[in-house]
């Protein structure tokens, strides 16, 4: 490949391993060093890990802030100090932006106020405003201080937003024109500049009181002859943002036109900011990592090497609700202990009514909160989508219905319990599509989130209810 | 706002508002005139049903593509396939690729090959390659041949990559230079174009057999003085692909790297193509939903307004997983339905005892598995992580086992039941901890997707497990 080095994510994976291997060098020596302890201290030993140090800390100053900022997301906690404590200070800022929330929290821990003010220097108000919520209380009051009139204004608006909201994402590097001047003009104010900020695929039109007139895509700027006026070339309907937009909707409006920045302007028009399409990706990308998480029981997202007690703090939550439900189900089961006394054979068959009916119950679940999501779903539609998934349910119930029934005979040899165990298994399966519709469309009526728990709520339905049909019916036709 | 037009996300939603209200007039009209069918029908009305679809089509033709993709996906059947019909021919291919694959299907059944060849005849060679997998074959066929020499390449090249390797997401939209002239040239060469391809934020530099040497962005060229020679201005080092390369790495990359095209080069390093950050932000989306529509056991995307038919079809497979899965559990039991007999309250408590396992399982294996994803996990750290997840699952089963041997002791009055409860309650949590760290690692080794069903091997483990620990201990100690 001649002169060109390629930096794909191979190459990438291959300047891991060998930062992972002088780790592992550095760790041999250390080892070897802690054995000799009080012994007579070999100096060729030490030199060599002195060296490895260094080639350590030269692979790290070449590689990008976010490679370094994975380097110490997959290192165990000794490690990862170690090698933070080898990275240049001015670069501390950066890495910070793009360790994930628990790990940049075992790094600040590790950084005296000093440190933090340091790397907390090279950074603007709207990355400052990312930091800030993990930073000591004392040290953000010290970082105001330092900042100029307009950082400090836009430091305390960017943390006056929501975690959620358009403001807390946006960021200060906008380019802005005026309507009236030629693009020769644009072009040689463009070149006063040593770079344009990264994501600078449009500037912003503005007028004298600054408000929002429109946008010169950079595309246009250059294919457009040079005498003509910025205001007969830009688009003066471009899409905008308000600062207290919500963050996911934002990132649809960025999916579905393809942008890649784009101004916010406050309730009078005037331009406040602009969001790029880099923070949209890294919202998408956390967004969905906390649906899965939040799918599973986890509460929030957990450094993988953080403590044991820790863990068990992020995990306990879900776990408890968990107990109730089964506790509840449990009861359900207790209300029928005769009839199970009297036919054992309800004890083995209950649980596959109950999972069936919860594996089926997630499946409409996610679908209709899916839809949701993506708005594809209103609660109008809701009639329609309850005999859908009814008559999924029903097919579903009856086709794995009539195979577990046969089992069932065989093992059994009872037609009655198979009749039954199948009307169980139908009927389950019908309560749980249609609390799978259910559930999600009230919370969005009421305004809640309809995703947050919906698949525990579905579980703890179809496993009390599952019990309840199956020990139920037995007990009425087969006692 | 005075001139400025606000399209953000709410005012989106209006139009969308505006065109349900449409269709709902639409729908009321067709349904007198329906009723009327037969009497004399009432010109008044006619002309009212008129009127409406003109307003309803101009609404559409306003709207961006993605935005009529965005209605026809929110629409039941029939009305999707009514507002198909009033899209104007030459926007339908870019309708087209923006809806989702299901949708997709549903609408080009409603397409003769007349359309659709129509349809076709807007697009490039990489959106073709989209389309094509769900055109009919002679459709294909006919369209390779209205295809010159290039482009009919082009399409090959990319139909010949697989769904979720680089080859088949880039694009053919980029413009090459070479690094011997001024940037002065280059400018005067851009100024030749009447649009510059979307997304192009740097200029591919290539030498005279199209190796690619370098990119110069697009912001450098504003930036530099118009004097300089391409070569002294490009970055020779920039980030390149091969088609062969595996999309999420890509994508990965372009989160890391803050990306918004990318070269695609071939082994001999000649330029193939370009990555775009708007297919690889879709590219993100649709793997993340693939990711919670797998947990739910659903296989693919699913048109929410599809048949309950097609429905069943998307589901059926892991439903029949789970019922293996749930007759294995159902015939532990069978093995201890003496011991049942005797002690009736294990039939109760069973549950609770698999439930929270499976919970528990869950939690570890979706750590593990996001770990493995994000790269952060290898299977050296498999030991460090065992002890963590083990001592995470005894702290956890210990301290919910105390609480539910308590609530068991109080309902039961039963100590030794209790104790039973308490031991197989952690030992089942230790089961599920250590099984939700080694099946994602095994997996791992052996080179296959770690994801891939690992929720519903665990259930199965926990529950399976729960019931015979819970089962066997009471059985040695209690009966």
């Amino acid at each position: 490949m001649s002169e060109l080095k390629r930096k794909s994510p191979e190459s990438l994976q291959d300047r891991l391993d060998q930062v992972h291997e002088l780790l592992r060098r550095h760790r041999l020596v250390e080892n070897l060093v802690h054995r000799q302890e009080g012994e007579h201290q070999d100096l060729v030993e030490s030199l060599v890990h002195k060296q490895n140090l260094v080639e350590l800390q030269r692979k790290l100053d070449e590689l990008h802030p976010a490679d370094v900022a994975y380097i110490l997301e997959s290192l165990p906690l000794e490690e990862r100090l170690a090698v933070w404590q080898l990275v240049k200070a001015e670069r501390d800022g950066d890495i910070l932006l793009e360790v994930s929330d628990a790990v940049r929290e075992t790094l600040i821990a590790d950084m005296d106020n000093e440190e933090i003010m340091a790397a907390a220097n090279s950074l603007d108000a709207d990355e400052l405003a990312d930091l800030a919520p993990d930073l000591p209380r004392d040290v953000v009051r010290e970082l105001m201080d330092t900042l100029d009139a307009q950082q400090r204004e836009r430091l305390k608006s960017a943390l006056s937003f929501d975690e959620d909201q358009v403001g807390a994402m946006m960021d200060f590097d906008m380019i802005t024109i005026r309507d009236d001047v030629s693009l020769e003009v644009v072009s040689r104010y463009l070149r006063r500049f040593d770079a344009l900020p990264d994501h600078t695929d449009k500037l912003f039109v503005v007028d004298n009181d600054g408000l929002l007139q429109g946008v010169l895509p950079v595309k246009k700027l250059l294919v457009s002859s040079p005498d003509l006026l910025v205001a007969d070339v830009m688009s003066a309907d471009p899409v905008v943002f308000d600062p207290e937009d919500d963050a996911s909707e934002a990132a649809q409006a960025f999916e579905r036109y393809d942008l890649i920045s784009a101004p916010v302007v406050d309730a009078q028009g005037k331009l406040f900011g602009r969001l790029t399409i880099d923070e949209m990706v890294d919202y998408i990308r956390e967004e969905s990592e906390q649906e899965v998480l939040s799918a599973a029981g986890l509460r929030e997202e957990e450094d993988i090497f953080s403590s044991v007690w820790k863990s068990v703090g992020n995990r306990w939550a879900w776990l408890a609700i968990n107990l109730c439900t089964a506790l509840l189900a449990s009861r359900v089961i207790g209300l029928f202990e005769g009839s199970i006394e009297q036919l054992v054979a309800l004890a083995a068959l209950m649980p596959i009514v109950a999972g069936i009916g919860g594996n089926s119950g997630n499946q409409t679940v996610t679908m209709i909160v899916r839809g949701i999501a993506t708005g594809q779903v209103q609660v109008a539609h809701g009639r329609r989508l309850l005999r859908k998934e009814a008559g999924v349910a029903l097919i579903n119930g009856f086709i794995w219905g009539v195979v577990l029934a046969c089992i069932a005979w065989l093992l059994y040899d009872n037609v009655a319990l198979s009749v039954v165990l199948l009307s169980a298994m139908t009927l389950n399966m019908l309560l749980a599509a249609c609390m799978g519709v259910v559930i999600p469309l009230i919370r969005l009526r009421l305004d809640r989130d309809p995703a947050l728990g919906s698949s525990v709520m579905i579980t703890a339905i179809t496993d009390s209810g599952g019990f309840f049909i199956f020990l139920g019916l037995a007990t009425i036709f087969l006692l």
